[in-house]
Protein backbone atom coordinates (compact mmCIF):
# COMPACT_ATOMS: atom_id res chain seq x y z
CA UNK A 1 0.00 0.00 0.00
CA UNK A 2 3.10 2.53 -0.48
CA UNK A 3 2.42 3.55 -3.97
CA UNK A 4 4.73 4.13 -6.58
CA UNK A 5 4.40 8.13 -6.05
CA UNK A 6 5.42 7.71 -2.12
CA UNK A 7 8.17 6.10 -3.17
CA UNK A 8 8.93 8.83 -6.19
CA UNK A 9 9.02 11.31 -3.28
CA UNK A 10 10.99 9.58 -1.07
CA UNK A 11 13.53 9.29 -3.80
CA UNK A 12 13.49 12.98 -4.59
CA UNK A 13 13.99 13.53 -0.81
CA UNK A 14 17.16 11.41 -0.57
CA UNK A 15 18.72 13.08 -3.33
CA UNK A 16 18.32 16.29 -1.50
CA UNK A 17 19.19 15.35 1.88
CA UNK A 18 22.45 13.48 0.38
CA UNK A 19 23.53 16.78 -1.96
CA UNK A 20 23.06 19.35 1.18
CA UNK A 21 24.04 16.97 3.65
CA UNK A 22 20.84 17.41 5.51
CA UNK A 23 19.16 14.70 8.08
CA UNK A 24 15.55 14.07 8.72
CA UNK A 25 12.59 12.67 11.47
CA UNK A 26 9.41 11.95 11.46
CA UNK A 27 6.18 12.21 13.99
CA UNK A 28 3.36 10.53 12.65
CA UNK A 29 -0.13 10.34 14.09
CA UNK A 30 -2.53 9.48 11.80
CA UNK A 31 -0.02 7.81 9.09
CA UNK A 32 0.85 5.48 11.38
CA UNK A 33 4.11 4.77 10.12
CA UNK A 34 3.89 5.08 6.31
CA UNK A 35 5.97 7.91 6.26
CA UNK A 36 8.84 6.28 7.46
CA UNK A 37 8.22 3.19 5.98
CA UNK A 38 8.49 5.54 2.62
CA UNK A 39 11.87 6.86 3.26
CA UNK A 40 12.95 3.74 4.14
CA UNK A 41 12.14 2.23 1.36
CA UNK A 42 15.10 3.57 -0.48
CA UNK A 43 18.41 2.33 0.03
CA UNK A 44 20.71 4.23 1.56
CA UNK A 45 18.47 5.98 3.80
CA UNK A 46 20.23 5.68 6.62
CA UNK A 47 22.67 8.10 5.48
CA UNK A 48 19.92 11.24 6.10
CA UNK A 49 16.97 9.35 7.98
CA UNK A 50 17.65 9.65 11.83
CA UNK A 51 14.24 7.77 12.92
CA UNK A 52 10.51 8.64 13.84
CA UNK A 53 8.21 8.32 16.38
CA UNK A 54 4.55 6.65 15.40
CA UNK A 55 2.70 8.48 18.54
CA UNK A 56 -0.62 7.17 18.50
CA UNK A 57 -1.97 7.56 22.06
CA UNK A 58 -1.80 11.19 23.03
CA UNK A 59 0.22 10.70 26.42
CA UNK A 60 2.91 8.95 23.62
CA UNK A 61 2.92 12.92 22.07
CA UNK A 62 3.06 14.52 25.14
CA UNK A 63 6.16 11.89 27.23
CA UNK A 64 8.28 11.24 24.01
CA UNK A 65 7.60 14.44 21.60
CA UNK A 66 7.54 16.85 24.35
CA UNK A 67 3.75 18.17 23.45
CA UNK A 68 2.26 19.67 26.30
CA UNK A 69 -1.13 18.56 27.70
CA UNK A 70 -1.92 21.88 27.68
CA UNK A 71 -1.70 22.02 24.02
CA UNK A 72 -3.47 18.88 23.74
CA UNK A 73 -6.35 20.25 26.22
CA UNK A 74 -6.91 23.11 24.94
CA UNK A 75 -6.71 22.61 21.12
CA UNK A 76 -7.10 18.46 20.56
CA UNK A 77 -4.75 16.25 19.48
CA UNK A 78 -5.83 17.00 15.55
CA UNK A 79 -4.72 20.64 15.41
CA UNK A 80 -2.04 23.04 13.83
CA UNK A 81 -1.08 23.39 17.51
CA UNK A 82 -0.25 19.86 18.09
CA UNK A 83 1.07 19.43 14.84
CA UNK A 84 3.72 22.35 14.98
CA UNK A 85 4.51 21.08 18.71
CA UNK A 86 5.19 17.47 17.02
CA UNK A 87 7.35 18.00 14.08
CA UNK A 88 9.61 20.56 16.66
CA UNK A 89 9.63 18.08 18.99
CA UNK A 90 10.87 15.61 16.74
CA UNK A 91 13.34 17.58 15.25
CA UNK A 92 14.86 18.31 18.78
CA UNK A 93 14.62 14.69 20.00
CA UNK A 94 16.35 13.03 16.91
CA UNK A 95 18.57 15.57 16.18
CA UNK A 96 17.59 15.89 12.50
CA UNK A 97 17.27 19.29 10.46
CA UNK A 98 14.27 19.00 8.76
CA UNK A 99 11.49 17.00 11.08
CA UNK A 100 7.55 16.04 9.75
CA UNK A 101 4.53 15.84 11.57
CA UNK A 102 1.12 14.43 10.31
CA UNK A 103 -1.79 14.34 13.05
CA UNK A 104 -5.34 13.69 11.15
CA UNK A 105 -8.24 11.71 11.26
CA UNK A 106 -7.96 8.39 9.07
CA UNK A 107 -11.31 7.17 9.75
CA UNK A 108 -13.94 5.59 9.32
CA UNK A 109 -14.62 6.94 13.44
CA UNK A 110 -13.27 9.75 15.02
CA UNK A 111 -14.79 12.64 13.32
CA UNK A 112 -16.97 14.92 14.45
CA UNK A 113 -18.96 18.13 13.64
CA UNK A 114 -15.76 20.17 14.01
CA UNK A 115 -13.40 17.97 13.15
CA UNK A 116 -14.47 15.61 10.65
CA UNK A 117 -12.78 12.50 9.18
CA UNK A 118 -10.05 13.22 6.73
CA UNK A 119 -8.85 16.72 8.49
CA UNK A 120 -5.65 16.21 8.90
CA UNK A 121 -2.60 19.00 9.96
CA UNK A 122 0.99 18.45 8.44
CA UNK A 123 4.12 20.26 9.98
CA UNK A 124 7.39 20.90 8.89
CA UNK A 125 10.15 22.34 11.52
CA UNK A 126 13.76 22.92 10.62
CA UNK A 127 16.16 26.02 11.95
CA UNK A 128 14.24 28.58 10.00
CA UNK A 129 10.92 27.66 11.76
CA UNK A 130 7.22 25.49 11.13
CA UNK A 131 5.48 25.82 8.55
CA UNK A 132 1.88 23.97 8.79
CA UNK A 133 -0.98 23.44 6.42
CA UNK A 134 -4.48 21.77 6.89
CA UNK A 135 -5.90 19.23 4.74
CA UNK A 136 -9.59 17.56 4.21
CA UNK A 137 -9.28 14.38 2.14
CA UNK A 138 -12.30 13.06 1.21
CA UNK A 139 -11.40 8.96 1.14
CA UNK A 140 -11.58 5.82 3.22
CA UNK A 141 -8.85 5.39 5.93
CA UNK A 142 -5.70 3.84 3.60
CA UNK A 143 -6.74 7.25 1.22
CA UNK A 144 -6.30 9.35 3.80
CA UNK A 145 -3.57 7.99 5.06
CA UNK A 146 -1.75 7.54 1.43
CA UNK A 147 -2.59 11.20 0.96
CA UNK A 148 -1.62 12.56 4.44
CA UNK A 149 2.13 10.97 3.79
CA UNK A 150 2.03 12.56 0.27
CA UNK A 151 1.29 15.84 1.39
CA UNK A 152 4.17 15.22 4.42
CA UNK A 153 6.64 14.26 1.83
CA UNK A 154 5.89 17.22 -0.52
CA UNK A 155 6.25 19.71 1.94
CA UNK A 156 9.49 18.31 3.29
CA UNK A 157 10.92 19.15 -0.39
CA UNK A 158 9.18 22.25 -0.96
CA UNK A 159 10.92 23.35 2.29
CA UNK A 160 13.97 22.14 1.30
CA UNK A 161 13.41 23.58 -2.56
CA UNK A 162 13.54 20.03 -3.33
CA UNK A 163 12.12 20.40 -6.64
CA UNK A 164 13.38 18.20 -9.63
CA UNK B 1 3.13 -2.06 -0.71
CA UNK B 2 1.46 -3.50 2.67
CA UNK B 3 0.42 -6.59 0.85
CA UNK B 4 -2.83 -8.50 2.36
CA UNK B 5 -0.76 -10.83 4.40
CA UNK B 6 0.29 -8.40 6.67
CA UNK B 7 -2.73 -6.43 6.81
CA UNK B 8 -4.55 -10.28 7.53
CA UNK B 9 -2.30 -10.19 10.40
CA UNK B 10 -2.93 -6.95 11.44
CA UNK B 11 -6.71 -7.57 11.81
CA UNK B 12 -6.11 -10.97 13.82
CA UNK B 13 -3.69 -8.61 16.03
CA UNK B 14 -6.77 -6.63 16.37
CA UNK B 15 -9.26 -9.02 17.21
CA UNK B 16 -6.98 -10.95 19.84
CA UNK B 17 -6.16 -7.40 21.33
CA UNK B 18 -9.48 -6.03 21.67
CA UNK B 19 -10.35 -9.38 23.41
CA UNK B 20 -7.95 -9.46 25.85
CA UNK B 21 -7.55 -5.70 26.52
CA UNK B 22 -4.05 -5.57 25.18
CA UNK B 23 -1.75 -2.82 24.28
CA UNK B 24 0.77 -2.78 21.58
CA UNK B 25 3.93 -1.17 20.91
CA UNK B 26 6.48 -1.33 18.04
CA UNK B 27 10.42 -0.74 17.66
CA UNK B 28 11.16 -0.76 14.35
CA UNK B 29 14.98 -0.36 12.47
CA UNK B 30 15.06 -2.65 9.30
CA UNK B 31 11.21 -2.79 8.83
CA UNK B 32 10.83 1.54 8.88
CA UNK B 33 7.41 2.05 10.09
CA UNK B 34 6.07 -0.88 8.01
CA UNK B 35 4.57 -3.00 10.95
CA UNK B 36 2.86 0.29 12.76
CA UNK B 37 1.80 1.69 8.96
CA UNK B 38 0.27 -2.67 9.07
CA UNK B 39 -1.47 -2.12 12.54
CA UNK B 40 -2.47 1.25 11.87
CA UNK B 41 -4.52 0.03 8.02
CA UNK B 42 -6.88 -1.52 11.07
CA UNK B 43 -9.88 0.79 11.69
CA UNK B 44 -10.04 1.16 15.33
CA UNK B 45 -6.29 0.18 16.26
CA UNK B 46 -5.54 3.16 18.18
CA UNK B 47 -7.93 1.51 20.92
CA UNK B 48 -4.42 -1.06 21.42
CA UNK B 49 -1.98 0.70 19.49
CA UNK B 50 0.20 2.63 22.06
CA UNK B 51 2.68 3.71 19.13
CA UNK B 52 6.13 3.31 18.08
CA UNK B 53 9.36 4.39 16.77
CA UNK B 54 11.12 3.83 14.24
CA UNK B 55 14.75 4.24 15.24
CA UNK B 56 17.12 4.22 12.17
CA UNK B 57 20.32 5.73 13.85
CA UNK B 58 22.26 3.80 16.96
CA UNK B 59 22.19 6.71 18.64
CA UNK B 60 18.21 7.09 18.49
CA UNK B 61 18.02 3.39 19.60
CA UNK B 62 20.25 4.27 23.10
CA UNK B 63 18.62 7.53 23.47
CA UNK B 64 15.22 6.82 22.71
CA UNK B 65 14.59 2.74 23.51
CA UNK B 66 17.45 2.86 26.58
CA UNK B 67 19.91 0.10 24.63
CA UNK B 68 23.01 0.41 26.24
CA UNK B 69 26.17 1.87 24.48
CA UNK B 70 28.03 -1.15 25.73
CA UNK B 71 25.48 -3.89 23.76
CA UNK B 72 25.43 -1.87 20.51
CA UNK B 73 29.68 -1.83 20.68
CA UNK B 74 29.65 -5.27 21.65
CA UNK B 75 27.13 -7.41 19.45
CA UNK B 76 26.38 -4.07 16.53
CA UNK B 77 23.08 -3.05 16.32
CA UNK B 78 21.84 -5.96 14.20
CA UNK B 79 22.03 -8.67 16.50
CA UNK B 80 19.83 -10.89 18.95
CA UNK B 81 21.01 -8.61 22.14
CA UNK B 82 19.89 -6.18 20.61
CA UNK B 83 16.53 -7.08 19.72
CA UNK B 84 15.73 -7.63 22.87
CA UNK B 85 16.52 -4.62 24.44
CA UNK B 86 14.67 -2.57 21.62
CA UNK B 87 11.68 -4.77 22.29
CA UNK B 88 11.95 -4.22 26.16
CA UNK B 89 13.20 -0.57 25.89
CA UNK B 90 9.95 -0.07 23.46
CA UNK B 91 7.56 -1.99 25.95
CA UNK B 92 8.68 -0.04 28.97
CA UNK B 93 8.75 3.32 27.50
CA UNK B 94 5.78 3.12 25.41
CA UNK B 95 3.60 1.88 28.24
CA UNK B 96 2.36 -1.88 26.24
CA UNK B 97 1.44 -5.35 27.46
CA UNK B 98 3.14 -6.28 24.39
CA UNK B 99 6.11 -4.63 22.63
CA UNK B 100 8.10 -6.27 19.43
CA UNK B 101 11.03 -5.22 17.90
CA UNK B 102 12.66 -5.54 14.65
CA UNK B 103 16.43 -5.68 13.75
CA UNK B 104 18.47 -5.91 10.65
CA UNK B 105 19.93 -5.71 6.91
CA UNK B 106 17.14 -5.17 4.32
CA UNK B 107 19.93 -4.45 1.76
CA UNK B 108 21.29 -4.09 -0.72
CA UNK B 109 24.22 -2.42 0.92
CA UNK B 110 25.37 -2.87 4.77
CA UNK B 111 26.09 -6.58 4.59
CA UNK B 112 29.55 -8.45 5.85
CA UNK B 113 30.61 -12.46 5.67
CA UNK B 114 29.28 -12.70 9.03
CA UNK B 115 26.12 -10.20 8.85
CA UNK B 116 25.15 -10.94 5.24
CA UNK B 117 22.45 -8.65 3.75
CA UNK B 118 18.82 -10.30 4.98
CA UNK B 119 19.86 -11.35 8.18
CA UNK B 120 17.28 -10.14 10.82
CA UNK B 121 16.28 -10.46 14.60
CA UNK B 122 12.78 -10.44 15.60
CA UNK B 123 12.14 -10.19 19.46
CA UNK B 124 8.39 -9.66 21.31
CA UNK B 125 8.38 -8.89 25.25
CA UNK B 126 5.74 -9.40 27.25
CA UNK B 127 5.53 -9.42 31.00
CA UNK B 128 6.72 -12.82 31.10
CA UNK B 129 10.09 -12.18 29.08
CA UNK B 130 11.01 -11.75 25.80
CA UNK B 131 11.50 -14.10 22.89
CA UNK B 132 13.71 -13.39 19.84
CA UNK B 133 13.97 -15.10 16.31
CA UNK B 134 17.01 -15.11 13.72
CA UNK B 135 16.09 -14.93 10.06
CA UNK B 136 18.20 -14.70 6.74
CA UNK B 137 15.87 -13.26 3.68
CA UNK B 138 16.59 -14.38 0.59
CA UNK B 139 14.83 -10.76 -0.81
CA UNK B 140 15.50 -7.41 -2.17
CA UNK B 141 14.83 -4.63 0.21
CA UNK B 142 11.45 -4.01 -0.13
CA UNK B 143 11.16 -7.92 0.34
CA UNK B 144 12.92 -8.03 3.25
CA UNK B 145 11.56 -5.60 4.71
CA UNK B 146 8.19 -7.01 3.95
CA UNK B 147 8.83 -10.72 5.56
CA UNK B 148 10.82 -8.99 8.36
CA UNK B 149 7.26 -7.51 8.98
CA UNK B 150 5.13 -10.47 8.87
CA UNK B 151 7.78 -12.36 10.75
CA UNK B 152 6.87 -9.81 13.64
CA UNK B 153 3.25 -9.94 13.67
CA UNK B 154 3.00 -13.43 13.14
CA UNK B 155 5.64 -13.67 16.41
CA UNK B 156 3.37 -11.04 18.40
CA UNK B 157 0.17 -13.50 17.35
CA UNK B 158 2.40 -16.43 18.29
CA UNK B 159 3.21 -14.64 22.40
CA UNK B 160 -0.21 -13.69 22.51
CA UNK B 161 -1.87 -17.17 21.48
CA UNK B 162 -3.59 -15.26 19.11
CA UNK B 163 -4.29 -18.17 16.45
CA UNK B 164 -7.13 -18.34 14.43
Amino acid sequence: MTDDRLVALAERLSRTCLERGLTVATAESCTGGLIAHAITEVAGSSAYFRGGFVTYADDVKRDHLGVAQELLDAHGAVSAQVARAMAEGARGRLGADLAVAVTGIAGPGGGSAEKPVGLTYVGVADDAGVDVRRHLWPGDRTANKQASAVAALELMLERLGGGE
